[in-house]
């Protein structure tokens, strides 16, 4: 891990840029790690903060408004956030069979023709094979540094990667899903692997979302504790108050 | 409005027991109107408080602890809260229609077949057409008491009652709905006339609940803000963060 450049904000998060390999990765970290508050004097030594993985679309020059936006929300409650480039996506080499795959859904959803499995899966399961090792390897990057050792939580991004997660990487222990892309029937069996705590949000009336699909694959998680947490404004629209519920969620469960 | 007894618990919440005609009802009220946190200098008047009506299902005496419950934290945000026993039930002389329509629900629901549209419409439709202007007699009758005045909002119970009121009554801006009880088909078509923000409460594996009946039910909504949040545990299992999230809701939009 390579740090390549580092600002400091006004809240006095230190946002912190990075390869890994050559994966290219941004790293945010609160201004101190927080006491917690029943805790009546010092602690001996600092609690190790914790660390929120932070999904995306792909895209990283594209989604680092919103990136940061939510990183430096979670550092406000005492998280570290981190965040890697997807494979075939931003400055990474493209993957041709992406590419590919992308274009049939373009050209089918341009048609007007229902998307099918086969577009779902080409689009979808080479990018979960490939990029959840490499969050793992981030994770084992990160969690070396001073400091960060705390729970773990996954946030948002393609809900299949988290899904992925979600069952092999015992580190995480909550996760926040946007059910907002396609999802490969292969995932629904997985789905009821999973038993960590979930807060799942999805977008009521995003016309590009399968909303069915969203509710099966709420269904098939096999977590006891999980929550649906659906409101209108669109695919990018999520609404101030479902951002709060999901800060809430990472409090009660990664402190 | 009579009042017939009156008790202050140690948290200053001060609940008072009533019979407005033949109905008997309970007002808990706040310790004290709290001053807006945003507000310089005391207020020269005070600020009418809040009110939040508060559904059940039936049988005040029953669900006293549970009321008794949600009125105390709805206090603890500044809201007075009231409540009023529905036709048929509790202390109230029976409906012999309503009774016959329970039976064959019983019946049906032991069967192990189907509750026909028929059971449904018996149970619900008439309990509707009384409950709903007993309520808004109450909201009449308990905005007249000195200090309460603010904005009105309405709570759980059955879910077809707050969907009326919500149409009918322009004094409730917000409702919180439970999603748990039958809904007869011609409370689709008036849920599409609602228009307050809603946020509706769904037990996922509540097994006595039609779920894709409260889905659709939640998508026949005409209210272009509205929330669904969705959670294991049960009929009567609601977490407390979804009990936290719903005082939240309120808090947003009755302040």
């Amino acid at each position: 891990m390579r740090f390549t450049s580092e600002r400091r904000f006004d809240d006095g998060v230190l946002e912190r840029e990075f390869t890994l390999g050559e994966i290219p990765g941004i790293l945010w970290t609160p201004a101190s790690s927080p006491t917690p508050a029943s805790s009546p004097t010092p602690a001996p030594t600092p609690t190790p903060t914790p660390l929120i993985l932070l999904g995306h679309p792909g895209g990283l020059r594209r989604m680092y408004p919103r990136l940061a936006a939510r990183a430096r929300r979670s550092a406000a409650d005492g998280f570290a956030a981190v965040t890697v480039e997807l494979p075939g996506s931003g400055d990474r080499p493209r993957l041709p069979a992406l590419e590919q795959a992308r274009a049939d859904l373009h050209r089918t959803l341009k048609s007007g023709e229902p998307v099918g499995d086969e577009i779902i899966d080409a689009l979808v399961l080479p990018l979960v094979e490939k990029a959840v090792p490499e969050w793992r390897d981030s994770l084992d990057a990160v969690l070396s540094l001073p400091g960060l050792g705390g729970p773990v939580g996954y946030s948002g991004g393609v809900i299949s990667i988290g899904t992925r997660l979600a069952v092999v990487e015992p580190r995480i222990s909550a996760a926040v899903l946007f059910a907002g892309s396609f999802v490969p029937r292969a995932m629904f069996e997985e789905a009821r692997q999973v038993t960590i705590p979930l807060h799942v949000l999805l977008q009521w009336d995003d016309e590009g979302n399968d909303r069915q699909s969203s509710l099966d694959l709420f269904d098939a998680f096999g977590s006891k504790e999980k929550t649906l947490n659906a409101n209108m404004g669109g695919h990018a629209g999520v609404p101030e108050s479902a951002g709060d519920a999901a800060a809430r969620f990472f409090t009660r469960h990664l402190r």
